[in-house]
């Protein structure tokens, strides 16, 4: 051979694997699902000539070496599609792998040699060859029942039998049984299955040292009481602020105040202070005032009782009283003369904490506790975090503390608090996050909401970025809220629930419509991160019941629990906002009016197919949120919406949904 | 440090780099340019908190070890671009390369600092942190003079020089001297560079034994008299089906005729037969009655002395008379009788020619031998090749055999003659082809011509699939030409020459409106595939003078031969289309009528900014198709085009466009 065949190579298919979808960047991440929730593969298969191709989608759970396979189909222009549901929590791969069919290709080719009168000799010859397919497979197989009937059918081709050559059940046996000729495989893919609540919850927010009947620093235990109100309008998560104790050096007064008066509370992020007995407690002691740990052990056994999960806020930084700042000064950033830096966006300075150098000589030692900090609280029950400004923190740590957690704790739940770069969001979703808070909150307009939704929800964004919709935090009072009152805070959280499958607010005020604005800021007056509130939790004025309907709403319609069936419709009013979004037997139809002042009609434009029914003359629209029906036909429905009612939900009733 | 402390990264940065594009299907594929056409680089970076990130694009020649460096620029939302012209043919590979700018970072905080008023024991203290980094820098580089400088300015900060300490000139110094810190680079990624005529190229397709006066068989000498006119009419390349011994056994006939009558020259693709001397040539032989290697030598000799390039016809298959037959019937696929298979696509056979068995035992021989088949013609000075069906061979093949050819010929161009499944098309201009026939032929109304090339010209493939239009082949009468007459033959010609910025005819029967049709098929009646026609190169009415001035406004307008700045313009009439084609300075303007029976009129819809010149009250365009200018103002423009006038090629001059 000449030199140069040195560079043949060594083995090769004739299958070609051009891509793979979905992928996220090329591969580089992981998607993500539920447990439960299909997955729905599409790639290009590629080969030369008419041979007929067997694909497979393989996929199997990291912890098992138990490979499961679906067949891939074709769907036209060497593309195919298979879908599987993961049932495990955790790490999943998946993978195409495609082969010649060598059978299927020979009885394709030799029916069309029947049927188009091929000359007998030539029937003949390619039963010869047939039959050699049928011994070949013969004696790959370790199952003799197949072989022996592979060895029959061989003698029946041999001997001229043309309807056996055609026979459809012995394609059957040969695809489950050739050896897989030129078999090709794709990359192994990633998919990181999380537990149900990742993709479909409600989230309440509050401070739990405001939850008594004074102004007193409120325990676990009172907190514990207003358990039961929350589930009882429908939330599945209670968020708290930090828990731990409150640095008291450079505390922070009321709204912020650079210095503190006698008896303020402190910021909960500034963490890091005292305990009852004058040692320092910082990331995994629980604050005193709110009775320690076996209060909140207490706080979160109530909670798992009414069916509720508790979220923790991690935020990694410290106060200058955190047990870190003397054991660990290696662990901060250090100015020339020795000082440990503050936070501080030049020349602003945030004195109450300092942020930690996870950059620092000893930085092996820093992430090990990072990390044991959620492990800590990880075997006292909590598995769900929100993580206050992890864009501040070096990425590559939290690439490997998730991953790390995640293989202990696969129902890990962690909420990217980053209000930052669109980019830098993504890329938090993309290395683990698997919950961010989004820009909803300033997102107003009809167009801005439509383009947005159509960002998170139609895109590759979907595979990887669970957007967790929220109208207000203890940081945010946006204008659209603090000016249009009731019927905004009322539409707002309309949208919020039922744009997005998962999504939070800050309760207590958004409850009493407490709209009373800081008067530099878009925050609330009055801010509870500095202070203790009161709230009246039996307030028949307060939205309770409208936030229990909401959530009602989408406990019954799954359709409001899925991420990417949304489709905008028309309404010939800009003011008027609506959307469908449907599963395989449920679609709610949500419209909502954007003016708080006013009422607003418009026309809604919709064909029975853009509503998923049946064409149909007449259909019932029930509307769950108001309780109220309504007999539609055609494809233009009135709508009119008031400041006292500013949205529909409507369950679409139809033959097609019953 | 704990056990688990194992899992932590051995190296680690604090920039990620998500995504790089251009990149296909995550990198598995090279993009391709042209000699001098620029790559614009796009790419995500991303880092914690509020650094500065320096960041360079990095290429290089595989050739070389020399690799070049620009600057990447932050185009907002953590996306930065560069862009680098390619002055090599061959493979390229380019990196994204992103380090912290601490220096920047320092500088940019103490300014905000300086002017925030922070105290002065707090500017002191950042001075002397600044002239650490100084010092770094000084101790790493080794540039003796940067190193004093450096010293020098740290000096300075120590002394508290608050203006040094501004300088920009420093942090210029410092961008270019200090270590890189925390450097993260993007895989390299491919990039094939053609030479110009891969992407810009008339080709002219004829048959040699159909360029003498009768119908005698004509030689390369009759064919080379061509030349001339070929040139003079515009065109870059003539590619000339197979060149080959045309086999004897089972020689088709006339119109496909299933036997010859004595005297039929055969089909040019049933490759190899007998020579002068009797003995078998193939594909590294010239028929004879075209006169032989040394005829074809002169030919391609004649071409070159007029600027054309010869392209020939790669088609990997062979007659019965083909020496292969004999010397490797092991390359060919055997029945159970031994006897050699014929192509077929049951029950239809083809008994002019026997496929290659690509994957018999002896492939590794097969594949060095059709290498060198490219190579043989290589060595004789032709670097362009049309292949016959590449899809029916198989992929790892090509993949191989096109990587290992550009080794030593980078100036290749392989035109891939696949009208397949769309997916097989471009997964062949994947792997290498470096020019592909296209479905333009079948793409005849608006709709279908506009949809069409914004798939090709506007999305993802335009990186890597470089489509060839052509309006007919020996292969290819549509119904819109055999009806349509001279109109079609005119507007479809500037179609094709104007939309891609390589296209192909089919040119004596196109010059000569030859509309008759096949009676059963959408080919030409009297197919030179299996006949010797006769032409009158000097017929008056021919559309030579048309298809000249149309190659010719190619040649004076850049905007006519590049491939993705094309914008499709509202012109209120279905049976006008209208595209603007630019370049930085040149602006083009076509109007087709897609009408051949009726005169069409219309409004082009076009703002200033859609032509590409500036808000101006009036300007000129003038039709180099047509040789006439008009006046124009305002957003719409009158449009008059008639069976014998069917197209417009306006060049927009205007003040921005001298």
């Amino acid at each position: 051979m000449p030199k140069s065949s040195a560079s043949l190579p060594d083995t090769w298919s004739r299958i070609m694997i051009p891509w793979v979808e979905p992928v996220i960047d090329g591969g580089r991440w992981p998607i993500k699902r539920i447990q439960h929730e299909s997955v729905t593969v599409r790639t290009g298969i590629i080969v030369d000539g008419h041979d007929e191709i067997a694909a497979e989608l393989a996929y199997r759970h990291v912890s098992s070496d138990t490979v499961h396979t679906v067949r891939l189909e074709p769907v036209g222009n060497d593309t195919y599609t298979a879908s599987f549901t993961p049932t495990q929590l955790g790490d999943y791969t998946y993978q195409v792998r495609a082969w010649l069919d060598r059978f299927g290709t020979w009885q394709d080719q030799f029916e069309r040699r029947v049927t188009g009168g091929s000359p007998q000799e030539e029937i003949d010859s390619e039963l010869h060859d047939g039959a050699a397919l049928l011994r070949r497979t013969a004696s790959a197989t370790s199952d003799e029942h197949v072989a022996e009937r592979l060895r029959t059918a061989a003698d029946a081709f041999e001997e001229g039998d043309v309807d056996r050559a055609l026979n459809p059940d012995l394609l059957a046996v040969m695809r489950a049984h050739a050896p897989r000729d030129m078999e090709a495989r794709s990359p192994a893919h990633e998919l990181v299955v999380d537990p149900r609540l990742a993709r479909e919850a409600a989230w309440y927010e509050f401070f739990p040292r405001s939850a008594g009947p004074t102004e007193a620093h409120a325990t676990f235990d009172d907190a514990a009481k207003l358990l039961p109100r929350i589930r009882e309008m429908g939330f599945d998560i209670v968020y708290l602020p930090p828990i731990h104790p409150i640095g008291e050096t450079n505390r922070k007064g009321k709204d912020n105040a650079p210095t503190a008066e006698p008896g303020d509370v402190g910021s909960p992020w500034a963490i890091g202070g005292f305990l009852e007995d004058g040692s320092r407690g910082g990331h995994k002691s629980v604050h005193p005032k709110l009775g320690g740990m076996a209060a909140f052990e207490r706080f979160v056994d109530a909670a798992n009782a009414v069916d509720l999960e508790v979220a923790l806020d991690v935020a990694f930084q410290c106060s200058p009283d955190h047990p870190y700042i003397e054991e660990h000064p290696e662990w901060f950033y250090q100015r020339p003369d020795g000082s440990i830096r503050y936070a501080e966006n030049p020349p602003k300075k945030y004195e109450d904490v300092h942020p930690l150098n996870f950059e620092c000589d000893d930085w092996q030692a820093l992430w090990m506790e990072l990390k044991s900090v959620f492990e800590f609280w990880i075997e006292r029950g909590v598995t769900i975090f929100r993580v206050d400004n992890p864009h501040t923190k070096v990425m590559p740590f939290w690439t490997w503390c998730l991953r790390e957690l995640r293989k202990e704790t696969p129902e890990l739940i962690v909420l990217a608090e980053a209000f930052a770069r669109p980019n830098t969001m993504y890329s938090l979703a993309k290395l683990g996050y698997n919950n961010s808070y989004t820009y909803f909150t300033w997102r107003n307009t009809k167009h801005e909401l439509e383009s947005y939704a159509r960002e998170l929800f139609h895109t590759e964004k979907a595979e990887y970025y669970r957007p967790n919709f929220w109208p207000n935090t203890p940081d945010i009072l946006h204008d659209e809220l603090a000016h249009g009152g009731r019927p905004k805070h009322k539409s707002r959280f309309v949208l919020a629930a039922t744009l997005s499958p998962v999504y939070g607010v800050y309760g207590p005020p958004y409850e009493h419509v407490d709209n009373r604005q800081h008067p530099d800021r878009e925050e609330y007056a009055y801010n509870e991160k500095y202070e203790i509130r009161t709230w009246n939790w039996n307030d028949p004025t307060s939205l309770q019941p409208f936030m229990k309907r909401v959530n009602r709403a989408r406990q019954h319609n799954p359709a409001l629990r899925q991420m990417r069936n949304i489709t905008f419709l028309e309404t010939r009013n800009d003011q008027l906002i609506a959307y469908v979004k449907w599963t395989d037997d449920n679609a709610v139809l949500v419209v909502v009016s954007l003016d708080p002042y006013h009422e607003q009609y418009g026309e809604l434009v919709a064909s029975p197919e853009q509503l998923h029914i049946a064409p149909t003359h007449r259909f019932t629209v029930h509307d769950v949120l108001n309780e109220a029906a309504y007999e539609w036909d055609g494809h233009e429905h009135f709508l009119h919406l008031t400041p006292e009612q500013p949205a529909h939900i409507f369950r679409i009733e139809s033959s097609s949904h019953p």
